[in-house]
Formats: C-alpha cells, sequence, structure tokens
C-alpha cells in the first residue's frame, strides 16, 4: 500500500514536471526511451520465466520485479513528445504525434496494469499474479501494435 | 517520508532477490548497466542544470529528479557481479571483482546520498539541495575513479 501511494506521488509529479523536461536533442530522447523499455522487458521477461515454469516461483523476487517494472512505467512518456524524436534509430511510429490522445490512453493503461500487477504479486497469488501478468503483457502488445513499427 | 519508506522496502528486496537476479549473457548485463547509469545521469544532469542556474530551479521538477534518481539507484548492482560482464563494450573495471566490500561501499553510499537527495528536494530548501546534489557528485566521481576505466 504505501508502495502504491508512493507511486502515484510520483507519477504525479512526473507528469507535472513534464513541461521542464529537456533532452538535449532527439537522440538523447531516443536513447532515454530505449533504456527503460530495455529494463522493462528485462525485469517482465524475469516474472515472464516465473510464469512460464522456466525459473521457480519466488514470491518475492517476482514482486520486485513488478515493483520496479511499475516504477519505470512512469518514466518514458515524455521522451516521446520530444519534436523529431520519431526519426532515425527508432521504433517510434509517428502516430504517437498523429494520435496523441489515443496514445496518452495507452500509456496510462500500460501504468495502471502495471500498477495492479505490482499489488497482486505483493499478496503472492501465483494464480492471480499469471493473470494480471497477462494483462500487462495485453497491454504492451497493444500498444506496440498500433505505436511501434516494425 | 512515504518516498522514504518504499525507497527502503524497495532495496531490501533488490537486495534479497540478488540471488535470482539472471542475464542471458554478461552483453545484457552490461547494457543494463549502461541504460540505468543513462537514465541517472539525465536526470541529475536536468537538476544539476537547476544547481548552476542554466534553467530556473522548479521545487517540484528537482524533486521528481531526484525521486527518480533515489529509485535508479538501487538497480545496477547486480549487473556489476555477472561473471565477464567486465569485458566488451564496457568502461566497468575489473577492481569490482577484486575489491568487492569496497565496491558494495561504494554502491551503498550513492544510494544513501541519492536517499537524502531526494529528502532535502522536497523539503524545497535550494541551498539545501544544491549542498546534498554536490555529496552526490562526490560519490558518483569517487566510484568512477575507483572502479571505472577510461
Amino acid at each position: 500500500m504505501k508502495r502504491k501511494i508512493l507511486a502515484g506521488i510520483i507519477i504525479a509529479l512526473v507528469v507535472a514536471g513534464a513541461a521542464y523536461a529537456q533532452f538535449a536533442k532527439p537522440e538523447q530522447a531516443i536513447k532515454y526511451r530505449k533504456s527503460v523499455m530495455f529494463l522493462i522487458a528485462q525485469h517482465f521477461g524475469r516474472m515472464g520465466a516465473m510464469v512460464k515454469g522456466e525459473t521457480p516461483y519466488q514470491q518475492d523476487d517476482f514482486a520486485q520485479n513488478a515493483a520496479v517494472v511499475d516504477m519505470l512505467a512512469a518514466l518514458p512518456w515524455d521522451a516521446f513528445k520530444e519534436p523529431g524524436a520519431d526519426k532515425g534509430d527508432t521504433t517510434m511510429s509517428s502516430a504517437v504525434f498523429q494520435q496523441p490522445e489515443k496514445f496518452r490512453a495507452a500509456a496510462a493503461s500500460f501504468e495502471s496494469e502495471t500498477a495492479k500487477l505490482a499489488d497482486v504479486a505483493e499478496d503472492g497469488n501465483l494464480d492471480a499474479a499469471k493473470a494480471q501478468f497477462g494483462k500487462v503483457a495485453q497491454s504492451c502488445k497493444s500498444c506496440h501494435t498500433e505505436f511501434r513499427v516494425k
């Protein structure tokens, strides 16, 4: 619960601070996004291995990874606002600029689902964790289908 | 204060989870470290611009960046334990493996100083924030001098 309250504060601060966010150039925004997404993928993958039974389910470990993904989920969005950051060495689709409200909704959905996963993971029920893990995966896929180019 | 309690929980979990942390190969650990360090540098740099007066001091923005750095500060250490992750496209020094206790102390110092910065930033006194920002910068420099190769 404490984690949840904090997450709310952090997200509020990140949103509030968006107007001041700065990247020296579009390449920095791209590198920022890639860094966050790589970290999310690493921690999500560790949970996925437990969900699939490839590694033993360890509640503390699962919950730790879920908490880290929940924290990271608040970070990448400002870096999608940077003009020109849909060009170059990136898979970001220009649809992000063309459909900003739809993109914001997709981002909010991801943040919401990851927060729920962190809560469920703390509770420790593996079946519930698996179900919510699937919802987060669906949220990833949905946003990537719309807003990521191959 | 809530943030502080949560940070403690997260750090405890990360430490507890260290035994389960896995990277598919050393290159993944290197990429993980670089991703975290790039993100820390971005957020630290935004605070630095305010400390130097290059951008206006905005307490909320400063506190947001300090909170993000505090969260990220818990993440990179497992990736320094991966065998072979001191070789290849990295500036990690093999001294990390040769002097593990000294490295752990340096890492703990960084986590402690970033936690203090997040606290001070919440309070909002710019002079105190500047002073603590300097201590974090010193912590970066000290660890890089010992454990990073040019």
